[in-house]
Parts: C-alpha cells; sequence; structure tokens
C-alpha cells in the first residue's frame, strides 16, 4: 500500500523512522471502532494517507444519508495516521483537536479520505484532510478537516 | 424525557414548536449510525440536550480508550438535537461544521454529552457540547466541542 | 490586480457578477480596520485574492513577533474577500465563523495572505486561507484558516 | 485589577505561581498590537480574565461595524492571558489554534472578553473566550472561542 505521493500531496517530508510502512500496516487487534466503521488504509506515503469506508445504512443519519459524525470519524483516523507516519519510532500521537467544514452529503458508494500533514513539528503536527465521495466513477467532495496532533514519545507501543 | 433545565443550561429558549417534545422522540427508523454506536437521549428541553453511549470494545482505538471519531460522533448527535429543539415544525438541521478539543481519554464507564444552544438565529444555530466521562460515580471533562447548525425550511420530514 | 490564476489555485471558479472585478476594487472610505493594519490588496481572480501586510512593530505582541491576532485579522479580511468574488452583484458576506492554526512566528519581511473559496453553495462559502511569512526571498508557511462566510443577499451596498 | 471570579466562571484554579499577579499586570512595553487596538485588562483572577476595547471608527469594516478580525484580536489576547496566569513563573505561552463563532455584530459601546481556562494540561491549555458587545446598559453575546495554547518553559521572557 504505500506508493509515490499522488498529485493532491502539496508538500514532501522524510519520515523519522525509515522502517515506517511496517508500523502503519501493523494491526495489534487493538482498533476496534475501525473495524466497526468498516474503515480499510488504501495508500499512504511519508505525511500522506488515503483511507475509505464504503456507504451502508448502519453508518446513516435519519436523512438516510453517510452520518456526519461518521465522515468525521474517518478524517479523524485519516489525519492521524498521516502525523503518525512521520513520527520516530518510539512515537504515537492523539488527536488534540479537529475542526470539519461539511461541503455536501454521502449518499452512496465509498468516501475516501486523503490526509496530508501540513507541518510536522517537535511536539505537535498539523494536518488536512479532505473527504469525497465516489460514487459511479465521480468524486465529489464531502468535508475538509483542519486538525492538530500531540506527539507522545517513548510509549513504545506502535499505533497501528 | 423532557426535563426541567438542568443547572448547566446557561441560557433560556422558547421553542417556536410547542408540541416540539414529540419530534424530538419520534423515532422512524432510519437514524442507523446512533444504532451502531449505542447511544441513548437521557434527557432534553427547549434548547439543550443530555446524550449517553456506554464504552464498550468496539467502540475504541488501538490505544484500548474509546476512538475520538466516537467522542466527536456522540457530540455531532447532540449537538445537532439541540438545535433541533428550537425549530419550527417543518424544518430540521443540518451540520456546518464542527470544532472539538479533546481533554481526556475515556477509557470506561459512559460518555455523556450535554449540548446546549448559543445563538439560534434565522438559518443558523451555534451549539456548545461537553462531553463526559462518567465513571465510579465520577464525572471528568472528556472533551468540549463548538459547531454551526443551518436551518432546513419546509422540508416536512422530522429530523429524529 | 486581476490576475490569472495562480499554481496554488486548485479549483476553478466562474463569479455571479461579470463586472465583479470592479466592486473587488472600489473603496468607499469606510472600512478603516483595513488602513489601521496596513492591508493591501495586491491579487485577484474569482474566488481566489491575495493580501499582504509589511510587518511593523505597532503589530506585534509581546516576544516582538506579529501578533497572532493580526495574522487572523489578515486571514479574515482574505476569505472574505474571496468569497465575495464570486457573489451576485447585490450580495455581500459575513463570517460565520473561522479557525486559525498558527505555524510559525512571523518576525519581519511581509505577511502574505492566499485565499482560495472550496465551495461556494446558496447561502454559505466555505473557504481556505494560506498566510506565508515573505522575507529575504523566502516564503514561509505562518497559519493555515479555514472559514464559513455567509451570504446577504439584496444589501444593495457592494463590499469593498 | 486582581478580583474574586466572577459568575461567569464555571471551573476554580490554583495558580502555579503565587506572585502571577505581577506577572499579569507588568508591561515591558514591547506588546504594540495591544496599544494600536486599544485594549485595556480590567479583571483577572487563576485561569480567567476579563479585558475590553472601545468601538472606534478605526476598528470598523466597510459594513462600519467593528472588524471580525478585531473581534478576534481580543480574544486571542484574552484566552492568551487566562492560559499564562496559571504557568509557573518562568513559563509562558503561544497560540497553537483558535475558532471563533461570531453571533451578532458590534456597531458601538464596547467589546468586552470574557476568557475562561477549560483545562490546564502539562503543555497545552484550552480556553474558550465569549465576546459580548455592551452598550447603553446591555450586554449582547457578539462572539464564542474555543482556542489552544502551547506551553513554552524556561524562557525566562515574562508574558506581558
Amino acid at each position: 500500500m504505500q506508493r509515490p505521493a499522488p498529485a493532491w500531496v502539496r508538500g514532501g517530508f522524510t519520515p523519522a523512522d525509515p522502517d515506517y510502512a511496517r508500523r502503519m500496516t501493523t494491526d495489534d487487534g487493538k482498533g476496534r471502532a475501525m473495524e466497526l466503521v468498516g474503515v480499510s488504509l488504501d495508500a499512504f506515503g511519508p505525511g500522506w494517507v488515503e483511507l475509505s469506508v464504503p456507504f451502508r445504512r448502519e453508518l446513516t443519519n435519519e436523512s438516510g444519508v453517510m452520518h456526519g459524525g461518521m465522515v468525521g470519524f474517518l478524517a479523524d483516523e485519516a489525519g492521524g495516521f498521516a502525523a503518525f507516519s512521520l513520527l520516530p519510532a518510539d512515537s504515537s500521537c492523539v488527536t488534540v483537536e479537529l475542526k470539519i467544514n461539511f461541503l455536501a452529503p454521502v449518499s452512496g458508494g465509498v468516501l475516501k479520505a486523503r490526509s496530508q500533514v501540513i507541518r510536522s513539528g517537535r511536539n505537535l503536527s498539523v494536518v488536512e484532510v479532505e473527504l469525497l465521495a465516489a460514487e459511479d466513477g465521480r468524486e465529489r467532495p464531502a468535508a475538509i478537516v483542519l486538525m492538530t496532533m500531540m506527539h507522545i514519545k517513548g510509549e513504545g507501543a506502535p499505533r497501528a
């Protein structure tokens, strides 16, 4: 799943951990919410990630479209992964805050998240996430996110 | 579940629809994401709502605490309900944007959301939501949210 | 100052008012805060704007760098202009909400703002603004902004 | 200006520096933007602050009301002061991010900011700020802010 950066990645980053790809794809079986929602990790590189979740009825709100909270869930996960990809091997990160603007409802197909690090500092990372509704070969913006991650050093536990 | 306003409600609002309580509790079976996550509506009044979701393993992230995306999900739902409670009978609302600050991890017990309308305008509502981790008879702040809802007029369809 | 879109503009928009450029540059002498801070409009097109403000001591905080509130001021102005450029001739807009992440301090040179509309809807626009510290021929990211504007119809009064 | 906590302060904090009040009121002449805008520090205690700025024409936008960027400026200053009041003597803080919702225009009188710390952690503080338009003996909500400050240790330089 590790890939060259697609066109939407605006910056370029060098990961602190040369072996970061292994940590991105290690599943230690603890992240259950990702399973409940049905998120898959589609592609990644240093500082960017693509996740997706197929539309299904269990994720809808009372209007029959995907619940905004589920769109936000995917964004949070995508942003965390992007920041995590640049951290040293013994570090992980937690979300300090997240701000999401909803642009259009998601009523079918697949919801994709494209996250990219805007700034990776000593203690904090700022990440942007674009959410896209992909259906019938077309992609439309669904939401846009700006979020802050705090780095946790020396925890030992790989994130994913 | 309709109750007098608790102490944490700072303002006072008059609902546009005198029969608003009926709309708050009507379940037309379409809001599936709330079932998937396990959200319950505990109490409400004009402009405020209390929701909760019990901690369970399906909602956790890779660190074993409740996934931030799930905390955000509960906040979005709570904020939407609070704004909805003040709208005319033929109106509903959608989330324009939401900003959440995470304050402490949720590792057990019940996550509660207390939402209150800050301003209910002609087209937009601004809502604040406090998230609390309740465990062993103690409540600790888990997150705080500021969000904007847009009113949708003449849709006919009750929200809940 | 009307220009072809620079490389950082990701979308493409058609202004509702073919004569929008005139409204962007009309100064009716009422916007005094822009003068106080020293903002200039450098370039614009449909849905995007470049503003700048030279660093000077009157804009600094107690650490001697540009006050974050002044960086936010420039962002608010830039975002409003970008949304305004796409509106019909009889409409203007106001800021609903704005979220800014500070990336690096601004200690000299010129602070530039590059704003672009992400979505221009019927009632609301979502705008992204990048703030750059330009000094000694180099540009560094200083802040990033996501904001929501509400359209005000039939006001008659041109914005700028 | 140090006062007992007014009714709007929801929490209670103990400052790390018993002599914090002295640092809050020391003016070393470097914070020029506060002078340019005309901000005054009216009252404070541990974890909360009241600032104000009188309405004047130099602070207005093209509609003749106070520029939103100036409202945000006051909020940023108020939030920073509130977080600063709880820090150790050798520490200061910078704004990581700020989110503001505008509730009503300010067209005269005095704009007041009431800031209070929501959480003061080891490295970050979360602060809420309410902006009020005070005119003719009446106070109306003008804006509400949620922001994050990062603590800077061992800098030696007092903030104010």
